[in-house]
């Protein structure tokens, strides 16, 4: 790279002050240049898409044929085929929101194809008026919309591995998207059902023919949950709980309880499979841990991330998400030389509670080998572990909830892979 | 509507406190209410997809087949069947966020199928180094996101014939839709090509059959365009400029130039058929304006709009769009009287400068004809005109910009059709 300019150094292993992108005079050896004469003799005419008209409207657009690679990858049990989940592809996209297509899905019995005339959705138990809405009537109710991150507990689990697994990003972390959800304020209606005083926990079900189900404590779903009817301006799709997902803002997949159908009012949990067989994490002491519900500050470094390969030595734009289910990211750490100095990425705005948050930050690459990690802090204080402190506190057969720090390891020749820092 | 409790009523024809849906005991009529015994009895297996395992993964989601009419309207030339548009079903959708299959197009010679892999941009002209990218090349540049909105500067022109269009929403106004874009700072490439002194406008080129061109000052070039590669997260799609696309916040629509290829600085505008004939506005005067490229400040409401029916008296919920091309919106009021009083409605958080913003307020219906309409002001003062001011400035032969105050009317009977206020 040609490198007119000098430029601030502010952490080792070369990362720079984001303002070097906005110097004059600053340039990448990747444009080539180019003369007057040649751009003369360009003929248009060879290109296809110049010399005819392009193709027609469309009433629903979808992506180029250019971009086939960009899928979920789906990872189903052969036994069930509707029991597994498929990835977010995070590797290969930027910014923060997930286009619906490719958000991630796990589910436990398929995707219900679900008519929305007759779907309702029943509040019952301990209220002094239960109440049943079909869509229809939940249409009328005032709306609010939240962006934010919904992340599976068993995301990253390939993390507990005594070998670091070599997949891309999003195969490895991608089941955690990010969309704006809109709907109804829970606690419209739960006020509306007249709440009894016993009432301490929601049972939350889906119309899923494995009627998913979980205990959600009543004050987060006077909090601030949602009953979504819409994912990015449009009606939720299929695959997403259509016509109707409960949204947990910043707590485990799960509890985002799709295809809702019946919210159950109880003085205790119902103590469902997927809050005691699965969503639980065994201890060193041979205990597990139940309700977990937050999910922590994890960041990650999408680009470079395995799979990529470094062409020169030269200017980089490291890029990355983080998130957080307790609130907003404060802080996101670069550090390019094994964790040994760290500097602060730059933060795309706006930063929003229990959102991911896109992080960027220069990194002048010297075309040796480097070790790049990503470290985030939320606004508790929280900070995202190294994986040996995880590994201390909570063992290896913990499955859920693996938010430890992920390094990437850039080899002489450009060839980015996973290690355990 | 069984009205259990006192509302603080905050103006004309019904403009109720946004308190009012948090209040305990409050109640809508919409909900049934249903008994224990009623719910003991209920059987899961009459609903197809509560007895049998759901649909498998998919790689990439699609909207459920019962939202089949949630689609882009398109009008095409019939002689030219890629010169038209296709709108943005507003009347459909609720949030900020469009989808990406459902964003406005507006196409002047169809949809060019380019293969990224020979696509390049070409920056030449009054620089002293002429430079040309490929599409790898710019993924290497750094990369920065906004969310904004795109409004083609001939939105909502229906607005200037002698009676009022009875059309959904979308159809009327739908040539605006909003998303989050991600890709390099013009600034930096325009920096690395070194411009001479003489460069004052920038002749943007997209790679359709047509070679659309427009003409933009270098100001606004410097400021906070982008060159986009991606849309919601993923790679921009064909109808909307695949692989690249200027974005150039807050102006005119055709300024965001799809499929760009070359970027000319010159010291004067091109005079382009899309800035001469196109996209300029006859004034009263037998003048006409050119270079009118900031979309002013717009809002609508989107529900109730045109073509839905009330089916009762009672608490609603008025939801809307507002966004200006100079900045924040600071205000959008809302009249339930046919503009006797105003009141303020609540504006979802994050407010974003050039970006749709979603307001909504509480409106008690009385059951009786009505007259709503929306006011927006945004961070520069500037107030959203009605009708009769727009007409007294503007004529009514300017075809492009039409932004004044939208009003509904409610008939006794629940219809809402559109009238000129």
């Amino acid at each position: 790279m040609a490198q007119e300019t000098k430029v601030k150094v502010v952490a080792g292993g070369g990362l720079v002050d984001r303002r070097v992108f906005l110097k004059k005079g600053m340039t990448f050896s990747v444009a080539a240049l180019v003369s007057e004469s040649l751009l003369a003799s360009t003929d248009e005419s060879r290109l296809a898409w110049m010399s005819q008209p392009g193709e027609s409207f469309s009433n629903y657009g979808q992506p180029s044929e250019h971009e086939r690679q960009t899928i979920r990858w789906t990872m189903a049990n052969r036994m069930a085929p509707g029991n597994g989940v498929s990835w977010t592809p995070l590797h290969d996209l930027e910014g923060t929101i997930t286009p619906n297509g490719l958000h991630f899905e796990r589910h436990h019995n398929g995707v219900p194809q679900i008519d929305p005339k007759q779907h309702q959705l029943l509040i019952h138990g301990a209220v002094k008026k239960p109440l049943v809405f079909d869509m229809g009537a939940l249409m009328r109710y005032p709306m609010t919309s939240v962006m934010g991150f919904i992340e599976c507990g068993g995301n990253s689990n390939a993390g507990w591995r005594d070998q670091p697994i070599q997949t891309k990003v999003g195969y490895f972390h991608g089941m955690a998207s990010c969309s704006e959800w809109t709907g109804v304020p829970l606690r419209i209606l739960l006020n509306e059902a007249k709440m009894r005083g016993r009432a301490k926990w929601m049972i939350a079900e889906g119309a899923d023919a494995a009627m998913m189900n979980v205990s959600i404590p009543l004050e987060k779903a006077m909090d601030d949950c949602i009953l979504a009817l819409y994912q990015n301006g449009e009606r939720i799709r299929p695959e997403n709980g259509y016509p109707l997902r409960l949204i947990t803002p910043g707590w485990e997949g799960v509890l985002n309880v799709k295809w809702l159908r019946r919210l159950h009012l109880t003085n205790r949990p119902v103590m469902a499979r997927n809050e005691t067989s699965k969503y639980t994490e065994l201890l060193p002491s041979g205990k597990a841990r139940q309700f977990t519900f937050v999910m922590d500050a994890k960041s990650l470094i999408t680009s470079p991330s395995f799979g990529y390969m470094l062409q020169q030595a030269g200017l980089y734009q490291i890029s990355g998400l983080a998130w957080s289910g307790r609130g907003k990211i404060i802080k996101v750490e670069v550090s390019a030389d094994g964790g040994k100095t760290w500097a602060e990425a730059e933060l795309q705005t706006p930063v929003l509670a229990k959102c991911f948050t896109r992080f960027r930050i220069p990194w002048q690459w010297n075309g040796q080998s480097a070790s790049i990690q990503s470290r985030a802090t939320d606004e508790t204080g929280y900070v995202q572990p190294k994986r040996q402190a995880l590994l201390a506190e909570r063992g290896k057969h913990g499955v859920f909830h693996y938010n430890a720090i992920v390094c990437w390891e850039i080899s002489k020749n450009g060839e980015v892979s996973h290690v355990y820092g």
